[in-house]
């Protein structure tokens, strides 16, 4: 007899089955805890209506995709994030990368350029080019982008508490080159909150890096206006061990903040809301991710739409980059992690992404080499063209289990929300450590599960290799501190430091005052003055952040 | 205004964005040439009923899979095609992949092998152990399972005309190691069919062969109940150039014309047909991949149920092997291969299959390494361990776009059989070459659009790289052949020449006549008869095969 229902399946067929041998685990969870059950059918979608809950490609709540065409009209964007050393080094690994087939550009910066010191800081040291590429003035920001024109190419920026001076540089290369702001396109992360959370480059207190945040805001919609004035970034939270519905749910509070403070600084939410922008990560658990990317999609439209009321579409649309996750890399079997950035790029083209980093192999053990970023460009490449999956658009809509999974993890990422509100929004949120303490709690208890086996790690805690040959690595050259140091002496003898005085001076002033600071930076930055000269004059009015310590 | 249909939304919102930009191409279609439709939704399932189109795993038509808890129980068998040189070597590497986690054995033969001549034989000469084992004896096949108990794994064996003679072997083998037939699981290919079509590695006309292969699945349903008689096969068309949709019409008709052969034969349908398997590839068109599982599954149930009236539910499940694309591997950036294998696997699980076998990055180069096998093996694991796709059964049902190509691929499929049946059955039709031509303009075309670029494959017509270091490739002892001659010399010389004599006369006797062969072959290779032997007493009786010349 045919079962009749899945109630009658699960009592009948399945129930028999399992009672001659059971299943591999008693239980059955996505990696973000959430239960996995035996079977999804139509009956797990009773009462969901697709036109409510999928709608169409490029219309609310933008779930099946925010473009009309998405992939059958243009490729996502492959774009690797890159940097290292000296500008001259990261411009040669881009020209490389461009040549290749990259589509657009990704700049990593090193933690002194993060946290606004100059190479020759006694704080910058050690770290000087190491994570990123070291950019001190205009003149290294001319190098990066030698031969590179601004109108042909989009960049994203790897930065936040200095987004804006960065921002202020990329300006000024694009008028040396001929390109008007206007012409510019690219991304700064410009996302401090979750800085405070998890990523920790952070400089100033919370009240006046939201300002910087909100003049840049302004000052783009004005002047920049294809510039995604940030990237409000789940990655660096998943990374830290939360789960995908943490990942969605506290990114999203945060966007929340970003849109009331510029709403409160007298923005128009339409004039702001198109330009901004999110990042995820991509981890292994291939379907909770393509529900996840879906569920954040039409999770944002209905908050933009219902919440603060936004008018223009674009507004709504949640539109965003992804890289796959460097936490779920292993220094064993290196070519493990080939698969397993394939598998997750895989999901997040399923899941819609604008723009795409992959992973090389290697990182888990350094920066990769030429070859293991071009095996991670081609993992693109090959889905892009071999796979057929760009060629019909959100093609896993009407599974049962996906669209179950984009209903639970919508419902999860909005309970937290609710959560966040109810603390006062997400800073009063983060000053009382919850973010915080959710994530750690989640990232304990991921790393007891892999310790107790429950979950296996392949090459790591299971099929493990005995002999391991090393891979080649790259070796930065030791001396780059050295170089970079010396190019800051000779910056300081030949500028006019009359001029740069004064531009400081300008800016001090109207930081203690509340003009838009995005025009006195692009000055300074024009006179030569350096990253850490111009975060020093701000340091200087606003003072530092101290962290919260969760306990 | 949001769209109210599908039709409303292509002709308003997708109208607009396709005349503002028009898409990457005129026109998508699937690996197979099926078209792409920009979207699915609901309204292009409108009639499908899910219980008559999926049902319930474990039940019939078996679209969701052929056990009720699927991977949830036990994960598919981790099986590499594996053999190279002598029985010593490829006993090696067996003991390797077992160490690495593998779950079951593969065996590639060689060619001389494969068509029934001895290592010492002329037409034998350079293709000793070249793309699989030499075996000749029982005594090489002692070597081959030397500290593999018999019981403990199960064995693929990709054989086909000297099937029989492997399959008896393997008997002998197993009751040295005390293990009696009845314990034996595993799989011969024993599909001829497919060799005339398209593999080439026939001996005797069809009639016998047909006969052999009725005579192994009367022994097998009565002395080894657990082996899989025949591996109905499509992997070899596919890689030949068949579409998805021709590989499923033509393997399913040649399993057709084994089930119409084995009733003529006088066999009742589910005495033998719950031993039926089947073997697919699994190419890169990914979605495409995962409904022709779903497909087949679907056609293979309601012909056994509707055509042959088979009573027994075994007998209606489709349980195939799946190994991923030879033919999409490039010997340009072997590192891709991972990439493409990686997305394959992904595929087959989702399809459903029973076992896999997944490529090596340099098979495209030569006989894989160690190392490479290694990560292929590992593909299978994270996708088993981590990806999370192995913990609910059928995960992508339900979704549009993948119950429409399920549909549509079961109506091209039943489309061959229909035109097969009326050519007058599998057998009839390769005879006049239907099938093989109908692969070669499939090829063809394919091919055509590769060198017009109309179809991109990286790093062959498009992301080329100049230079390649060239991978380590595991290079032959060139001594093997004479190593085999040896071995052959010492066996002609020790055993009961007498003893031999009688059974091979007695083999001879049989296959004039109508008894089945299966126990007078396991007498000639217990008596130490080699191969060779036992291929040209039949030779002598049958004859040999002429190739039909398709033009």
């Amino acid at each position: 007899m045919p079962s009749s229902s899945k109630k009658d399946w699960l009592e009948s067929t399945y129930r028999k089955a399992v009672e001659r041998a059971p299943e591999r685990q008693e239980r059955f969870v996505t990696t973000g805890e959430m239960v996995v059950e035996p079977l999804y059918t139509a009956e797990d979608l009773a009462g969901w209506d697709p036109n409510r809950e999928l709608g169409y490609p490029g219309e609310y709540p933008f779930t099946r995709g925010i473009q009309p065409t998405m992939y059958r009209g243009r490729l996502w964007t492959m774009r690797q994030y890159a940097g290292f050393g000296t500008a001259e080094e990261s411009n040669r690994r881009y020209r490389y990368l461009l040549e290749n087939g990259q589509t657009g550009l990704s700049v990593a910066f090193d933690l002194p350029t993060q946290i606004g010191y100059d190479s020759d800081h006694p704080m910058a040291a050690s770290e000087v080019g190491k994570v990123g590429v070291a950019i001190d003035s205009i003149e290294d920001m001319l190098i990066l982008f030698d031969g590179i024109p601004l109108d042909k190419v989009t960049t994203s920026m790897t930065i936040n508490a200095t987004a804006a001076i960065l921002l202020a540089m990329y300006i000024a290369v694009g008028k040396t080159q001929g390109v008007p702001p206007e012409k510019l396109g690219g991304t700064i992360q410009n996302d401090i909150l979750k800085e405070y959370i998890t990523r920790g480059t952070w400089i100033y207190p919370p009240k006046p890096s939201m300002r910087l945040i909100t003049d840049i805001f302004k000052y783009c919609s004005e002047h920049v206006p294809q510039w995604n004035t940030i990237s409000i970034s789940g990655y660096h939270m998943r990374e830290a061990g939360a789960t995908a519905a943490q990942e969605v749910g506290f990114t999203l509070a945060n966007g929340i903040a970003y849109v009331q403070a510029a709403i409160d600084a007298g923005l128009d939410v339409d004039e702001f809301a198109p330009r901004l922008s999110f990042f995820f990560a991509c981890h292994n658990n291939f379907l909770e991710e393509v529900a996840k990317f879906r569920a954040a999609r039409r999770l944002w439209a209905r908050i933009m739409k219902e919440r603060f009321e936004a008018k223009n579409p674009r507004s709504w649309m949640l539109r965003f980059h992804t890289q796959t996750g460097g936490a779920t890399l292993t220094a064993q079997q290196p070519e493990n992690n080939i698969v397993r950035t394939a598998i997750q790029a895989l999901a997040a083209v399923l899941g819609g992404t604008q723009s795409l980093h992959t992973n090389s192999m290697d990182e888990a053990l350094g920066l990769p080499t030429e070859k293991s970023v071009q095996i991670a460009l081609r993992t693109q490449q090959i889905i892009a063209y071999e796979s057929g999956v760009a060629d019909t658009i959100d093609p896993l809509a009407g599974s049962y289990y996906v669209e179950h999974l984009t209903n639970e993890i919508e419902k999860a990422a909005r309970n937290y929300i609710e959560i966040i509100d109810s603390l006062g929004g997400a800073l009063a949120a983060i000053e009382r450590g919850y973010q915080q303490r959710e994530i750690q709690e989640s990232a304990y208890r991921y790393q007891r599960e892999v310790e107790e086996k429950k979950r296996i790690i392949v090459g790591v805690n299971e099929f493990v290799t005995r002999e391991e040959e090393k891979p080649e690595i790259l070796r930065l050259d030791p001396s780059i501190g050295q170089r970079q140091v010396e190019r800051l002496r000779r910056l300081r003898e030949t500028r006019d430091s009359e001029r740069v005085a004064c531009a400081l001076e300008k800016l001090r002033r109207a930081a203690e005052g509340t003009e838009n600071l995005m025009p006195v930076i692009i000055e300074c930055v024009e006179a030569r003055a350096t990253l850490g000269e111009i975060s020093d004059a701000l340091r200087k009015v606003w003072g530092e952040h101290r962290e919260t310590v969760v306990i």
